[in-house]
């Protein structure tokens, strides 16, 4: 097996919830030959219709690649011990923390396979197709080894060998999402004190967001850099205004629990010294355990 | 004068500031007659280098608008004392809460003045272009009015009546625009501790921001609903991953408070009920003082 290997090798799929059905789905339209299990035996049921091979216990099956996807790593323990690893690239793409993959590849390494941990970026109906980001890590021959199966699944990123990488990008970008999601909500409570729509606030918000968006890779190359010259708004002007969203928040009667941690964060910025710096500044903050 | 006048009108600029000398120079170049006034009179020198007339006191002007932008609404009561409001349209674009906004309406029709509450969206390099929201509440038909003139700073945008809704918006914007920079820093922390550099994230971040500001218009279709059902992702499945984010962050030693937050108005949605609800449900947590 290589990387020019045009066949589609066989695959084994652990773990059929909607997300486990969804990749075994997805390999079996891609044309793999493919292994199914799962604890409750009967969700395994649409997959065998569909052409897939059930196996009786997680450990009946010979297939190279084995793709595990269960509820968390209590569960992953579980199935694995009565999984064969000898020799296979186990790819794990339940859920977890980086210190979760992390032991979890000494474990498999133990056992004499090989390990790469995932992280899904996208919901079950989403598999398949090139918006699934699908992030990985782990040994590189490995990934290049099982990558033109995993494209099967949909866009399939390669992150570096640290197996704890998949788990850091993953709540990395959830964390991201929250915080957008949290902004918007906060910002449509005050604006709803004044029967303002959630409606009427998306358009701009969706705009306001995507400029944000643009000045990413700015900021993290002052953080990169670890200098912080501000072109425009320093921190200073940045908590005058903060200072409105807090006030706002009280007065109107919404919750001002996210307004005050913006605050507090800025305010801890300009007692050191960043009052004058721009906002990428705050990333000291960020990095501080509080 | 009307909508249909093409003759630039004279208008007057109180405050010249970064932002005032900004609004006076775009004034200028737009061909308007331009008055202007500061309290440290040697910042009026290049506006009149360019053709500004000086007015000697803030009093000291005729012109049928007068655009006001000082450091807060002290100094807006203070300027406004000495200045004749009599049959003027003022726009005020001194940043300030909504409740400073309405006092300021009452206040300048008890002078004898109609009243416009704005707020600028852009730093002062951006106005006088089309990329500067600039926003604007109060009676319409004085908007319709000097929107003409407006326009020469930037993107006008009327959005009603109520005075207070330019700096609702604002924050609104702002606090989504800092929730996006802390989001964006947070995963940078994290990333950090795997020697990721911030410069690495920002590409995914920004894919990211760009999908999840896509999701706002149906999240916000759902807040107007009161109705959140979850065609994916529920809030029980989302608490699953924060617990992860809040975990990551402990353990690898950099800032929990945002992640505690986040997973804490989840936790709070859930005990209201929310478990299988969709993430727009979180909309009763800010709604809520706490
Ligand atoms: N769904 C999504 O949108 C999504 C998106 C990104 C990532 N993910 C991640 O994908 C993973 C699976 O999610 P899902 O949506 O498929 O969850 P799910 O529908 O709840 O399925 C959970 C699966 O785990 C199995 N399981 C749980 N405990 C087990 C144990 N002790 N031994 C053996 N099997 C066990 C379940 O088997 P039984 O059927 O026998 O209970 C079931 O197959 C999770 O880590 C989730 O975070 C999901
Ligand atoms: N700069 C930006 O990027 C930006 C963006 C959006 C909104 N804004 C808003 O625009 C407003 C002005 O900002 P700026 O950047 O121009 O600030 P600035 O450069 O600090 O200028 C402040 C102005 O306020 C005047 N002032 C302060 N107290 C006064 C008083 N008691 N009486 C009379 N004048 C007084 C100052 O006069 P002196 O010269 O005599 O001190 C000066 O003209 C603020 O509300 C700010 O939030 C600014």
């Amino acid at each position: 097996m290589s990387t020019m290997t045009t066949t589609p090798i066989p695959v084994t799929v652990l773990g059929l919830g909607l997300m486990g059905q969804a990749l075994a789905a997805a390999f079996l339209r891609a044309g793999h030959p493919t292994t199914v299990w799962n604890r409750t035996a009967a969700k395994a049921e649409t997959l065998l219709a569909q052409g897939a091979r059930r196996a009786d216990s997680a450990g009946d099956t010979t297939s190279p690649l084995v793709v595990l996807c269960v509820s968390d790593y209590r569960a992953v323990r579980e199935v694995l011990e009565s999984t064969d690893l000898e020799e296979r690239i186990l790819v794990n793409l339940t859920s977890g923390t980086s210190t979760q993959a992390r032991a979890t590849a000494e474990y498999v390494a133990e056992r004499g396979g090989t390990y790469l941990d995932g992280a899904i970026l996208a919901a079950p109906d989403g598999i398949g197709t090139a918006d699934a980001v699908i992030l990985h890590s782990g040994p590189r021959p490995a990934f290049d080894e099982v990558e033109p199966a995993l494209r099967a699944l949909g866009n399939a990123t390669y992150l570096g060998a640290d197996h704890g990488l998949s788990a850091l990008h993953d709540v990395a970008v959830l964390g991201l999402m929250w915080s957008i999601l949290n902004g918007f909500l906060q910002g449509a409570a005050l604006l709803g004190t004044a029967g303002v729509p959630a409606t009427a606030f998306a358009p701009l918000a969706a705009q306001s967001a995507g400029t944000v968006a643009g000045w990413l890779a700015g900021y993290a190359r002052q953080v990169d850099e670890g200098s912080y010259p501000a072109p425009d708004s320093t921190i200073d002007t940045h908590l005058a205004a903060m200072e409105h969203f807090v006030e706002e928040s009280e007065t109107l009667g919404v919750s001002a629990e996210l307004p005050r941690l913006v605050k507090a964060l800025a305010e801890r910025a300009v007692a050191q010294g960043h009052g004058p710096s721009g906002y990428a500044a705050l990333i000291e903050q960020f990095r501080e355990k509080a």
